[in-house]
């Protein structure tokens, strides 16, 4: 039988996985805490996320290895510059090239299979509909299908069971995801947003994802604990 | 945009996705085979697929590495016993010890990541609903509901385009698998169905997908040009 209290929970070590992990512990879920090493040129999230997985008590975090530059085509697993400074409209109006191709897919199909094999009824992953930065892949109708596929998928669906992706921040703004996470309790020290980091892992500032980040903590009305590579351009 | 005529084929080395990849190029696809390197027991059908790949002059062969042992539950990923001599009955009565969970899934789902990159517009898998074997991610109603999550997850489906699975094994027996196969001008001889060769690489004769395979040349009436381990006991 399934134990409806599993969650097997996708963590980046960003903001947004985090305050899933932090909601999905406050629903009572013992947490299955997943993240990937896919040949993003932004592996400290990777040590972020271990570290975070360890001071919020995940059950287990297990690190799935896939190189994804196998079929390349993002700037985030190339040598491909990412692009800095880009207005709040540039980023929503088209498809950036930080873009990894079927990436939520990719990452949710592997969910599956070790949801299925803990018996978990839930995944947790951190898509924002709103802060989505103009991946397809973070848009409510796409989770349904890809639940409705899981349910064909597995022996769950074969056995009557239901499995669930659960998407806590998809209808919340960055701010909204802060001021939540504080709520529980969340450490945002611990936490990596940037998409182009120096050696030592400091954020650059600039690309989208350090935007949406400082954005973030500043409509939030709290100060962001990010050490950034420059410091005379604080609050984008 | 995409060109129509360029397809990802998904080439396991079996009898199956031969015989998809002769389809694929009949209908005059540029073809680009992807096999996985899952940490399965029969590392043998990752040679044949590479040597298929070659012979049927697809464009591209690629080998996506991801360690599905990370995450267990399969003896097609463990040292559990492969089960032997099981009768049809008993294949197809239940979901059994081989099934890798969420296998398929997983496997379209990296598909879908290279053809998006490809700009591919079809995504070809030997997936059989009649010699299924019991496993959930072969039946059609699971094939629709991927590829439509599919179309919600890329750029194809924000800019309009269509992605489709193709699936032209889905209603055949092994045998008319074969017989269409054959007159394609495949050489069966390349391939490898066994879920648990032994050190040479010889077929063991009894697992489902050896039984499956005899059976399939049995009834095509065409002989079997594998070499099993034990000559005694040929045609179950």
């Amino acid at each position: 039988m399934t134990d409806t209290k599993k969650a097997v929970v996708l963590l980046s070590g960003g903001i947004d996985s985090t305050t899933v992990l932090a909601i999905a512990k406050s629903e009572g879920y013992t947490c299955y805490a997943m993240s990937f090493d896919y040949g993003q040129r932004h592996k400290s999230e990777l040590e972020a996320a271990n570290v975070i997985a360890q001071i919020m008590e995940a059950e287990t975090h297990i690190i799935q290895k896939l190189d994804l530059r196998i079929i390349g085509g993002s700037a985030l697993i190339s040598e491909t510059e990412v692009p800095k400074d880009r207005s709040e409209s540039e980023m929503s109006d088209s498809i950036p090239v930080t873009y990894v191709p079927a990436r939520n897919t990719i990452f949710l199909s592997h969910a599956l299979g070790w949801a299925e094999v803990l018996n978990a009824n839930d995944i947790f992953i951190g898509v924002n509909a709103l802060d989505y930065s103009g991946y397809p892949d973070c848009r409510p109708e796409y989770i349904k299908a890809f639940e409705r596929m899981a349910n064909l998928a597995t022996r769950a669906g074969v056995e009557g069971q239901h499995l669930n992706i659960r998407t806590p921040l998809i209808e919340l703004t960055k701010a909204q995801i802060i001021q939540k996470g504080l709520e529980l309790g969340v450490d945002y020290n611990m936490t990596r947003s940037c998409y182009d980091p120096d050696s030592a892992g400091l954020a650059c500032g600039h690309c989208d994802s350090c935007q949406l980040r400082r954005k973030g903590f500043h409509e939030a009305g709290v100060p962001d604990p990010t050490l950034y590579k420059e410091n005379g351009d604080d609050d984008g």
